[in-house]
């Protein structure tokens, strides 16, 4: 099966934190391409960028962007996809203006925005997403989305030994 | 095919916000069901609700909750299902505290956030992921959901007239 | 000499708002047409629109948008021309969405952002920038912009009188 | 008598800000628990601490988490005991998202909020509903909490003399 | 037994919010008093407010105030009993400013911080401080706080009827 | 002796909100004058109005603006009489947009800031500045405003009387 | 003469920033006394301090505070005097929760609050009021403010050669 | 042709933010000079300035201020030109208090606001003005700027190779 999970930023300068995103699917199996697709740089290969995606295969796209952050609800104005959007913070605002920009979208044309920075969750509802399907491989993965918060409880139940013994320690 | 996407809130007061979900998806033929799941008046029901429902048939969860806004952030840690959260405004701070409740989910467990009161759009982004799948019905749903950008595109189209008469009037 | 001056909006339920721009504009004797451009509903004829607008005689483009307001840093990506950002408040928010999503736009494509509802004030920036042309034509609306200026400092002076005159009533 | 203040968080990174809350128990002679209990990834745990935490003793719980904070609030729609929720600090927005997380709660479920990264405060306000008691041994806390305010009183007057030597010199 | 809570507030403009927490008080059996206390007006009789509430039997204090809203701290400034701070909104920023100057307090005088105008929640947070006590009558209290929370639960349930109709009607 | 408080502000509109300056300040028999003078309007006007200020026997400037205000703290460069600058809430945004234009003034060019929409405040604090001179007069007006403050002292004692009834009514 | 300005504070660790105050009022040959004068900590003593201060000849006082800051309203209520308040940033929301805690007073007692961190413009303000006395010392004052802002105008047209300069170098 | 754009500041600090609007014109091939404004310490220059700028050619002003920042509205107050306002971010706040007093003008007087810090921004803004004029100079500018974007563009696509190379590494 080819690739089903399109990563897009506006900068290279976004990778840093977008990258969390990819990581999280190959924590769980799921193939992603990452790619430049700025919407006030490209705006024609933005727009051949959304309309393609569907076409090719793409079942979710992922995008990250900040300050004005116009890529994400470009690109779902673009394709029929669920478009997940990250607000990247800049120097200035914490991250406030991006995801205004982002999860303030009109009716009609919705964005599923994630955290300020919060690209590996980002990647965990692309999995989530995808694991909503139907198919064989879609129950795979989502076995292995079980079986992930599975982990996520043994890790945190783990770490309550730290702070018992510290909180005892004179 | 049974019910596949759920909506809930934390009270009935927020069905006025809301229905526009359920509203959504009827006009893309998807059923739906809803209900209230309060995640502070109730929630050994919210955790019976969250850890049920996959299994149960649903694909896709929409929650909507105001204020210290906990229900859709509680639902995603009890299922692996993406669970869409709606902030909806109170009679204070204009829905602000209710996004943040909503959108800043800690690593792990995303909260895929809609605008402030925008509950057709949850609708729509539930309308997406379903569509994400690779069965028949699913691809059918896609199409219905090109159709509908299209409709968006027509009326938003027509609108122009109005202004660009408006604006010769003397 | 064609019309000079475009004004686009999302949607006809922002011509109330974006009305004002066109008054300011009538005011000094600049012709400026009106239409709905919506980045989110009609994408490629938003690009279209964006890229022909120098070629037609355009000189400026006024765009009002709300929420996740996209269409003034996307016409700005798609022009040449100063584009002026009219930030529309929305039902929540106060429009403090809208202004940060039109202004805080990523270094090389400046919106020369206006006051949230301040579409009166973008049609006298758009004259403004006219009126920085050099032509006799652009000197003539200089002339009418200073006129324009002397008569608010007029107004303002006369507005003062009631003012005395109600402070010294018993 | 066994131990009466119960100390919670998401996650051991929260410990290094979560300590000043059992340093001030403890210097009033109070015991404390603490440990790591997760809404989001151990909810089944949550309910279960929360349900049983009266049962078992406790009297007052302590609750810290940042961002969409969901811990406190869903401890009090667990347990009829007074919850105390200490906003976190995180890497975006300094605490206002975990604050607005916290204190919004609806009509019937109250959390009694300190400020952000306020630990020490949530281990003195712990110690002042113990103290509320009626009981020899809460008489007596409650006048070492007097004795401890006296203190306080007093090193803030020795501040003084420092301040009014420095203004002093040349 | 002598009346346990105490409420106060600025001005009786107050009272319309405040009132809340002492019907809440009286619907769980629990006698309340209430008085107008200003910080700013009548700071000496605020004085002697705060250093007599625990010697005449008060257990806690419930003080609400708006704006600069320094009454809650400075009443925990001046008793050791458990003061909880209602942020009573105003005309303008929507009671952002009461809960900033009530919550932030500097460490060594805890106020117990509940919701913008959650005055019926500062009622239940004082009946579950009565009733983290140990006498047979605070033990009494935590059962009806119990009932008041399977209460909740119930009617909660009950809302859910209504929605799960209209979501099916036509 | 003449007026020594000047009441400005930068439109007629701004007078309802101002007045109460004026009112405060013929309450504690201090006479005023009231004029319009715009920063934006008539900046020459508004030069020569803070160059005279202090020649002509004005002590105290009170300046009232809203949105991007900018009159109080021109006035404060102009003259070296202390200014009140009352930040006056528009359509938008509460005031915060008049509040930090009006405080955040660089180091060297203070300017009094008083609550939004706080006129009234105005006025007492320019009743204090006055009173805080060493004149007779100014001695006179200091016992003014200590009776002023016995006043509010007793009103909010009064108003006790209406709560504890209440409070006691079934 | 004695000393004519008092600056207070809540803690020691306010005087790096509450300096300055001092150190502008030198620079005017105002003397100024500072002490730390706690709210939340030496209640009894601020009320002292509030009363005493115009009597033992204080004509105006400057405090400084953070967070809950309740410093500057206290003592405006206990004083006829006029009281500056500095807003003083602490470790989270940069020193906005200071501003409102400050600015936001009842109508009856007003705060003169400067800029975030502004305690050098309280001590220039505090200059301004004493200078708009009518004694022979505060017009000696008042001139030489006339001359401190003629100072500021050419440090300031000085810098302007730096920026010329390095705006033409290559 | 003499210089066509000033660039002014209230103080040379502000120089190493707003020297990116310098380089940005340089880079375009248009001239700029730049000097010091202080609209609170120099308040008749900075009127001399306004006023004179359109008759000695000028055709664009930038102006950077900081927190109360009223350079930009006090300049678009005094001239016909076209006035682009860049907020200045200082130490608190993050730019939002600049932001806020440069854009929320009064109707009547437009500032062209760019991003927070955004002075790069600024002088590809003024590009733009100048290049809406129509005489052959400011034709072949367009022509500039027309080619600057599709460099933008390059550049842009140009990154994505690195993050695609990224992403696929193990």
């Amino acid at each position: 099966m080819g690739v089903e999970v399109g990563i897009v930023m506006g900068s290279d300068s976004d990778w840093p934190v977008m990258r969390a995103a990819a990581d999280a699917l190959a924590e769980l199996g799921v193939d992603v391409e990452a790619d430049v697709v700025s919407a006030h740089r490209m705006p024609e290969e933005m727009v051949a960028y959304g309309r393609a995606a569907a076409g090719r295969g793409l079942r979710v796209v992922i995008a990250g962007a900040g300050g004005a952050a116009h890529l994400p609800g470009m690109l779902a104005a673009l394709t029929p996809l669920p478009v997940i959007g990250v607000p990247v913070p800049l120097a200035h605002l914490d991250g406030m203006d991006s995801l205004l920009s982002i999860v303030q979208m009109p009716a009609g044309v919705p964005v599923a925005t994630v955290s300020i920075g919060g690209a590996r969750n980002a990647g965990l509802l692309a999995a989530r997403i995808l694991a909503a399907g139907t198919s064989e491989a879609d129950l795979d993965l989502r076995e292995r989305m079980v079986a992930f918060q599975e982990d996520l409880r043994e890790a945190a139940a783990a770490k309550g030994a730290r702070v018992r013994a510290e909180c005892q320690a004179p």
